[in-house]
């Protein structure tokens, strides 16, 4: 990279942000006048270093059309960077300043942490209690404002969403803005992605950091009427590596290849492989990576993949899955609380609540979704009513509050100390479904039990040796109750019965 | 079979019982004196050969101790049927004599019908509806008593019941007779069966044929105390011959060559497949043949076997079990009804009949179980109270009134002239599982539709062109409620929605 291209332009000390201080995790942009001639999005390489003592990390430009063209970092480490551009352009080339990273104010981008949980960049554990709004962005504006409202309150801290507009059952909507230059006679120009669109796009993952919800942002999927799922290759390639460019700097972005990428009749696994390497290679922030299946399961054990996402129910063979891939396992779909009239959309919240409890007593995790329609609804998709799993809108269902309960009892594992090795241990060592979580000195501290549709009377926990209080959990109602005594080894208890019971021993 | 060994003995005719006249399907007896020298049991051959104009029925007789001798015969045509024994001694051998077989009384013995369904000899559909008292045969004569005034008064039309003693949780009490002669110091002699326990136990088949419950008789399990699971393979055959001599003409014999085969460790699968080849040899009535597994399935593919009696709740692979096997499925032990600490017997009464509607809705069937404690009941097995899935005694639980609505509703498929095809064919042409009954022209007669935990606000049925009447039907509640109007081909209709629903289509 030579400095001659510099000649015409002002110093790199000049750009408005220079000497800017960003909190950690945050976003510093640099932004940069260019060539608006040709197609700049395609005709024109931008990178930045960004420097901090021996390291440097590269990162892509991207044009954001009006002869604007961008670069995002997000510093991991706080101190002074400085930046030096390169471009195939000589305006564009050379610019370098320098920003001081502040101390973090969030807690930074969701890693895998204990091999199959997570926490945030500063090693505060998180735990996945994800939804599923697949085209919230693509509704009324103030439609996505009441999606975020109801996202702030709700116990979700993960968001499934698409980058493209959806085409579906109750999704016959057209939206406001689109991904690529379109004509008014419907051709796309996958080489000229829409900057507006893009902004907007930004601006809600922004308003999701804000809210602390993670975006698990669906790059692919197969309900469309546009042409956005049966791209070329190169296309497919050039639209990855527009939106890490643009996207990657977001702390809270969760790279989700597709939804239901077997359905894409257009594109074959080893497409998948591909993106997968883009996002792999070009990501330098090295955020989550996986993809949701249809019916044909990708292999999760796949280097470039961080974490299974399953479209499944079977939640007995999550243990053996994790210990198989030695990674964090999501059923990202397990049907939805709803009444639609298709099986994966009418699920009672008590039985989706189970769900819930039943993956995450395995030590997995798992998202929610929503389809209810109004009980007088007419027996039609016209006229649909907002559906939160694809519209967003308002939450009206009976799971959620129960899935903030069990959010709350699982963070309650957390105790000073154990965050390194934070999130629970699905056990096989009673007739029960069973989770362990470990203080910082490897003793289980918290021990929750999920007796599902079973009910004994009395059971026998086979307890470590220790001093436990006892607590019986209802999922349903929400309530915990204490039982009298101290428990160690073998503990004879007797219990409800009622379905649906657990029961949680917290070491004292 | 010569005639020499008839000198010294009285002529045929005078038997006490010759020419009597018996209702088919019931049992005439003949009672020989012989030998009481020597083990009369193992010494002596007896035969009948049971003749009606060119059949000949060959069957085998055996000692009842005390000297006396028995043959048994069913016969399954009316008429005038003459016999003649055979024997090694002389005493026995040669005695003539015949009976005649009146019109039925009974429906007869139960058969496979229209590949995977049952019906009685006599063409009457059978739709088995059965429980489990393992031992209680074993228990107080008052306790049988109960037991079989509960059986009476219940929906349940067979019943899961073992010959030997139950050694096992909850089950410790000591059988007051012995299936073989035992010392004093608990040493069997497996060469000489206990006329006493044999005679009790046909009491008590018998018993059963009166009130019209099928007696699934399971002849060997590992619940052992006494040495029963561990006879050597020609004590095993001299047994299983023994009984088949003994009950083989009881029309409500089914043969269950074993409770969790499997868990015998003594035994071979190889053992078993000569046990069953005995059991096809030499029951002249062949009757129903299945095996019970604890967690290695039987390959019930073999041909000896007559139907399969799964310890399983996988009703989503019966269908295809049912296309493969072209035999009827049961699913003989899906957990019970109960709260005791076993993951296997503390299922609530709603859960159970789910059960029981997802299986019949495969065109499979379920079998019943109850382990109920008081939900007072000391935390131990001491003292234990009287628990139905091994003593017998009353029904508690909340599961059998709802199986005998279903059972109804499987009744009220059989229509005038679609008795030889009766019985549900699952069907996975819908999103739900749905079953439908055949009238006598091979039309859908009866769909039933069980959605499960999944309740659709409304759907799209997918009937075939005719004219059907709607029903909805709460399953948990057993309410059957008329839907308005007349229903063909696609028919989108409203629904609850809530969770276990069902919905029945008539044809008007």
């Amino acid at each position: 990279m030579g400095t001659m291209g510099l000649a015409g332009r002002a110093p790199a000390q000049a750009l408005p942000n220079d000497g800017a201080k960003i909190p950690m995790y945050g976003i510093f942009e640099i932004t940069l006048p260019g060539p608006k001639d040709g197609n700049p999005f395609t005709d024109v390489t931008l990178t930045a270093a960004f420097s901090m003592g021996y390291r440097t990390v590269e990162v892509t430009g991207f044009y954001d059309g009006d002869g604007v063209y961008k670069i995002r970092f997000m510093p991991d480490t706080p101190g002074v960077w400085s930046y030096r551009t390169g471009s195939n352009r000589s305006e564009l080339s050379g610019a370098e300043g320098q920003f001081e990273a502040t101390q973090a104010a969030t807690h930074g981008p969701v890693r895998v942490n204990n091999i199959h949980h997570f926490a945030y960049a500063d090693g505060t554990p998180f735990f996945p209690f994800g939804t599923t709004c697949y085209a919230w962005i693509h509704q009324s504006e103030e439609l996505q404002r009441e999606t975020l409202a109801t996202l702030k309150d709700s116990p979700f801290n993960k968001v499934r969403m698409c980058v493209f507009p959806k085409h579906y059952e109750f999704n016959h909507n057209e939206p406001e803005l689109y991904p690529f230059e379109r004509s008014a006679a419907g051709v796309n120009d996958f080489a000229r992605p829409n900057p507006r669109f893009s902004q907007h796009l930004e601006q809600r993952i922004g308003d999701l950091a804000a809210i602390g919800v993670q975006a698990d942002l669906i790059l692919f999927h197969p309900y469309d009427r546009w042409g956005y799922q049966s791209m070329a290759p190169e296309q497919d390639d050039f639209y990855v590596r527009y939106v890490l460019a643009r996207l990657s700097a977001h702390a809270n972005i969760w790279w989700s290849m597709a939804n239901e990428y077997d359905f894409m009749k257009s594109k074959t696994t080893a497409d998948f492989d591909r993106l997968f390497k883009i996002v792999e290679q070009e990501d330098p922030y090295a955020h989550l990576r996986s993809i949701h299946y249809g019916s044909v399961e990708y292999d999760y054990s796949r280097p470039w993949v961080t974490h299974a996402s399953h479209q499944s129910s079977n939640f007995s063979d999550a243990q053996e899955e994790i210990a198989r891939l030695r990674k964090p396992v999501l059923f990202d779909e397990v049907q939805y609380e709803g009444n639609l009239d298709r099986r994966w959309g009418n699920l009672d919240g008590s039985e989706l609540t189970y769900r819930f409890w039943r993956g995450v007593i395995q030590g997995a995790y798992v998202t929610h979704g929503e389809t209810l329609l109004p009980s007088d609804a007419e027996m039609t998709e016209e006229g649909t009513p907002t559906l939160w799993w694809a519209h967003g809108g308002k939450l009206h269902g009976t799971s959620p509050a129960r899935i903030g309960f069990l959010r709350k009892l699982v963070e309650e594992t957390v105790t000073p100390g154990n965050a390194a090795h934070a999130g629970l241990e699905g056990s096989r060592g009673a007739s029960y479904d069973n989770a362990v979580a470990y203080d910082g000195d490897g003793k289980a501290a918290t021990i929750l039990y999920f007796f599902d549709e079973h009910r004994p009377l009395w059971y026998e926990f086979p307890l470590p040796e220790g001093d436990y209080a006892a607590e019986a959990i209802d999922p349903i109602e929400m309530t915990i109750t204490p039982i009298a005594g101290r428990y160690s080894g073998k503990s004879k208890i007797r219990l409800g019965p009622k379905m649906y019971q657990a029961l949680r021993f917290k070491r004292v």
